[in-house]
C-alpha cells in the first residue's frame, strides 16, 4: 500500500545509517543517569548535547529552567527541560513530540557484558548494545532522523511539530507537570497541538510493531526499619535485640505472593474483572507465553494461559520487591546486624487506581503488618514517587494515521496494546491538552530497558525511524 | 592484694602510652580486609608489619605459606600465618597465644564518622576510633607492648610464649586449622604448650573485666534464587513472571521471629533447658537490659528479663539475616525485577549444636518452603563458612591465675562469661592440643566490632596490656 511518504525519505534513511548508528553512539556515551546525583551534571551535558543536535536540523529550541530538588537528601538543580517547534502553518495539524534523554543506572559490575555506557554494535545480530539505546535516546534519535531529511534536503515536513524532551523521565519527571499544565495553557508554548506522539515503549512481542492506548501507573514505596543507633556483630548482638533485617523480611512478605497476587487488602480488589469481550482482546494479540519466557530469557510465566499472563502486565495491577538499602549487599559473608534498612517496592496501577486511593491501603496495611510483630524497632513509610495510570481511545485519527503507517513500513497490522510501564507525563499531556496521546513504540519486548545489556535492534532503529516519519504524512493525509 | 608483677612494667605501660598508640594507629592504617579481595595485598602487608615489630621485641618468627583459595570466583593466594617463640625454659609454662590481623570491612559511607583506617583519637571519650582498633590489632599490639617492656629492659619473661597470628579470622580462617593440627602434634611447633590464651572478644558491659569460657559456633548460609536470564523492567514484566525477590523474601520470612526464634524446625529444639543452677550465673552477671540497649544504642533489647536476654548470647543459638546480594541496594527509586538475588544469613550456634547437624535442617527447611511457593525460578543454597561452638572449664589453673591478675589489675572479679560470637580456631586449640584454652578479653561491650566506628578505649588498651603482662606472671606462680 503506497502512502504519501516520499520515497526519497525512506531511502535516505537507509543510505544514512552509520551516521545515525554514530550519533546513536554519541548519545549513549554520555551517562545521563537523573537517578544518581554523581551524574547530575552528565544529564545537563546531554541536554546541551540534544539541545545542539536539535538547532542543526532547523528546530527553534529553548531550555526551560525547572528549578532545583532534593534528592537522597541533596539539593540539586533539576535538567532543563528542551521546548522546540519547526513549521507554524496554520493550514497544517501540530503535533507535540515527547521523549526524555536521561537514562536508568547501569554499571558493568550489575552484569552487563559489555561497557554501559559505549554503544557496542552486535554485526552478528544487529544488536545496537548501550544505555538508553532503546529508553530512550533511540526514539528521540529517531525524529532527528526524520528532520535531518527534510532539513539537508529542504523539503516541507507535513506537519507542524513541537518538541518537549526532559531528563528527569526515569526519576519521577520531577517539575515536568508544572511546565506541561502551564505550556497547555491559552497562549502557551503548547497552544493550538492536535495530537501528541510518544516513543517510550516497546512492541510487545519481537516480531509486531505496536501501537499502545494504556499504560500502567506506579507508586514507588520506601519503607525502612531502624532500631540499633549503629551495625551490630550478630555474635554479640544475636538474640539479645530486635534486628531491623528481620522486621522488614516480615513486612515485605506480606505484601505478594509468589504467584503475583497482591496481598495489600482492597488493592486488587479495586479492579473489575474482565468481560468476555475484554478478553477476547488479549486472545487475538500476536503473543505467546513463548514470547514473554524468550524476552525473560527462562520459562518463569506466571501461568500457561496467554490471556491471563497479557492481562497480568496489561490490565492488572502488579507489586515488585526490588531490593533492599543498608543492609549487607556486598559479595562474601559479613556477620553484620544492619542497623537501618529499607525495603523498595513499588505498585503498578491500572485503572481505576490511583496513587491517592493506593497509598493509605499500603500505609494501612504496612502498619498493621509492625504493630503485630511486637517489635521495638522503628518504622517509616515513605512514598518515593507516583503517577496515575492511563487509557487513551484507539480509534481516533492519531492513532488510524499511526496504523496506516505501520501498514505501510512493515506491512503488518500493529498489534493494539496496553502496556505495563508507566510514563507518567502522557496522562500529563491528555489530561492538560485535552487532545488524543499515541504511543508509537520503537524497540521490541526484548530490548532489557532499566536491565542489563540493555539493546536496540539496528532494524528497528532504521525501520522506525521511517514509521516516525510515514506516520507524520499520514497524520497530515488523514481527516481530522 | 601485690602480686608477682613488676611494678616497673606497669609504670612502663603508662609512661610509654603515647608510643603505643602510635604504634596502634600504623596497624590501622593498614586496611587488612580479607574478605575483600581488592585488600588482599594490604593483609600481606599487615602480616610483614606485625612480622617486624615482633621481631623489634625479641621474638623468633616465621611465615608460613598456608597456599591459595577461592574467594567470589577468584584464586588468590592466602596470607601467611606468623608462628613465634621467645623463651625455651624447661623450667618455665609455655603458654600459645592467639591472634588476627586481618580486619571486616569497612567504608566512610557506611556510616562512620572519621576514615575507618586512620586511627582517631577522641580526646573526650579517651576512645580510639578505627577498623581493627578493637578486633584483633588492639589485643595483639597489647601483647607487643608487654614484650616491648620486657625486650627493652632486659627482664627475662616468667614463661615462654608460642604465637599463632593468622590473616584469615574474619573470613573462614582459612588453612589454619589444618597449620595447627599440624603444629599440635608431637614434634610441631606448638608441642609442649601447657594452655593457650587468646584475646579477641570483649567485655560482657563496659565496667567489669571479664573471661570467657564459652564460644557459640556459626553456619553461614547464602540462598540463591535465580530465573530470568537478566534484570528485568518491572513495568514490562510485573505479573507475568515469578520474580526472584518475591520468592526470596518468602523463604527469608520463614526463618526467624521477631522475637528471636528460630523457626528452622529441630534447631532451637537441640539446645537443653538451663536448670535453676545454671539460670543462677546469668542472674549473678554484672550487667543489665540498659548494659545491651546502651551497646546497641536503642531500647530494643528482645525481653526485660536480664537472665532471658543474657542466655539469648550466651546459651541460646540465634539467627540474623545479614543482607541480599544481587537486589536494588542504591539510594533512590529503580523499579528493576533482580534476575539473581542471594539471601545472606548465619545460624550463631551452642552445645550440643554443629555445622554438620544443622546444615541438613536449614537445607531441608528451605527445600520444603522453597518448593511450597510454586515457583519456577531456581533455588540453590551454599554454606559459606561455618565453625562448631566451645566451651571450656573455668575452674582450670589457666583461668584463676586470669582471675587473679584481673584483680591485681582492676581491682574486681571478673564476669565470667559465655561468648556470643564464634572465634572457629578456639575449638582447634582445645582439639588439637587438648589444653586449657582462656578468652581474655581487651576490649568493652560497646566497642562495635564488625561495625562502624569501631573503638578501643585508650583505658582498656592501657590497662588491658598491664592485665596480659601480669597474667604470663601469675600462670607462671600458679600450682599446675
Ligand atoms: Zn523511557
Ligand atoms: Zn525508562
Ligand atoms: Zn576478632
Ligand atoms: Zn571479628
Amino acid at each position: 500500500m503506497p502512502g504519501p511518504t516520499p520515497k526519497e525519505f525512506l531511502n535516505y534513511i537507509d543510505s544514512h545509517a552509520d551516521g545515525f548508528i554514530k550519533r546513536l553512539s554519541d548519545a549513549v556515551a554520555i551517562p545521563s543517569i537523573s537517578g544518581d546525583a554523581t551524574h547530575r551534571k552528565d544529564v545537563f551535558a546531554m541536554a546541551d548535547w540534544l539541545n545542539g543536535q536539535l538547532k542543526q536540523v532547523g528546530v527553534d529550541t529553548k531550555l526551560v529552567d525547572l528549578g532545583r530538588h532534593t534528592m537522597d537528601g541533596e539539593d540539586l538543580p533539576l535538567p532543563p527541560a528542551i521546548l522546540g517547534q519547526i513549521g507554524n502553518d496554520k493550514g497544517k495539524k501540530t503535533v507535540l513530540i515527547y521523549g526524555h534523554f536521561d537514562v536508568q543506572p547501569a554499571n558493568k559490575s550489575d552484569g552487563w557484558d559489555t561497557e554501559p555506557f559505549t554503544l557496542t554494535i552486535d554485526e552478528k545480530t544487529g544488536r545496537l548494545i548501550g544505555r538508553g539505546s532503546s529508553d530512550d535516546k533511540g526514539p528521540i534519535l529517531g525524529w532527528l532522523n526524520v528532520l535531518q531529511y527534510h532539513h539537508e534536503k529542504k523539503v516541507p515536513l507535513p506537519v507542524n511539530i513541537k518538541f518537549c524532551f526532559e531528563g528527569m523521565e526515569e526519576s519521577g519527571s520531577e517539575g515536568l507537570d508544572e511546565l506541561v499544565e502551564r505550556e497547555s495553557k491559552k497562549g502557551g508554548y503548547f497552544d493550538g497541538v492536535d495530537c501528541v506522539c510518544i516513543s517510550d515503549n516497546y512492541w510487545l512481542n519481537t516480531r509486531t510493531p505496536a501501537l499502545t492506548y494504556g499504560l500502567r501507573g506506579l507508586s514507588y514505596y520506601k519503607v525502612t526499619i531502624s532500631g540499633p543507633a549503629r551495625d551490630l556483630h550478630s555474635g554479640v548482638f544475636g538474640r539479645m535485640v530486635h534486628e531491623p533485617m528481620t522486621d522488614l523480611i516480615q513486612l515485605l512478605n506480606t505484601l505478594v505472593s509468589p504467584q503475583g497476587d497482591i496481598l495489600v487488602k482492597g488493592v486488587d480488589e479495586m479492579v473489575p474483572r474482565p468481560d468476555e469481550d475484554e478478553k477476547a482482546i488479549y486472545a487475538g494479540l500476536n503473543y505467546s507465553i513463548a514470547d514473554v519466557e524468550e524476552a525473560a530469557g527462562a520459562s518463569i510465566a506466571l501461568s500457561a494461559d496467554k490471556v491471563s499472563v497479557l492481562m497480568g502486565r496489561m490490565r492488572e495491577p502488579s507489586l515488585s520487591i526490588h531490593g533492599i538499602e543498608g543492609a549487607f549487599s556486598g559479595a562474601g559473608a559479613k556477620t553484620v546486624i544492619p542497623a537501618k534498612v529499607s525495603g523498595k517496592f513499588s505498585i503498578r496501577l491500572v485503572p481505576p487506581q490511583t496513587p491517592a486511593a493506593v497509598d493509605p491501603l499500603v500505609i494501612a496495611h504496612l502498619e498493621a503488618a509492625f504493630a503485630k510483630l511486637g517489635s521495638k524497632n522503628n518504622l517509616t513509610i515513605e512514598n518515593l514517587h507516583g503517577g496515575k495510570p492511563w487509557i487513551a481511545d484507539h480509534r481516533h485519527w492519531n492513532f488510524e494515521a499511526a496504523k496506516k503507517a505501520t501498514r505501510e513500513v512493515y506491512g503488518q497490522e500493529p498489534d493494539l496494546t496496553r502496556e505495563g510501564g508507566s510514563i507518567p507525563v502522557t496522562l500529563t499531556f491528555a489530561e492538560s491538552l485535552g487532545v488524543n496521546v499515541l504511543l508509537l513504540p520503537m524497540g521490541r519486548g526484548d530490548d532489557g530497558a532499566h536491565s542489563t545489556n540493555e539493546k536496540l535492534d539496528k532494524s528497528n532503529f532504521l525501520e522506525g525511524s521511517k514509521l516516525l516519519g510515514t506516520y507524520l504524512y499520514e497524520l497530515a493525509a488523514i481527516a481530522k
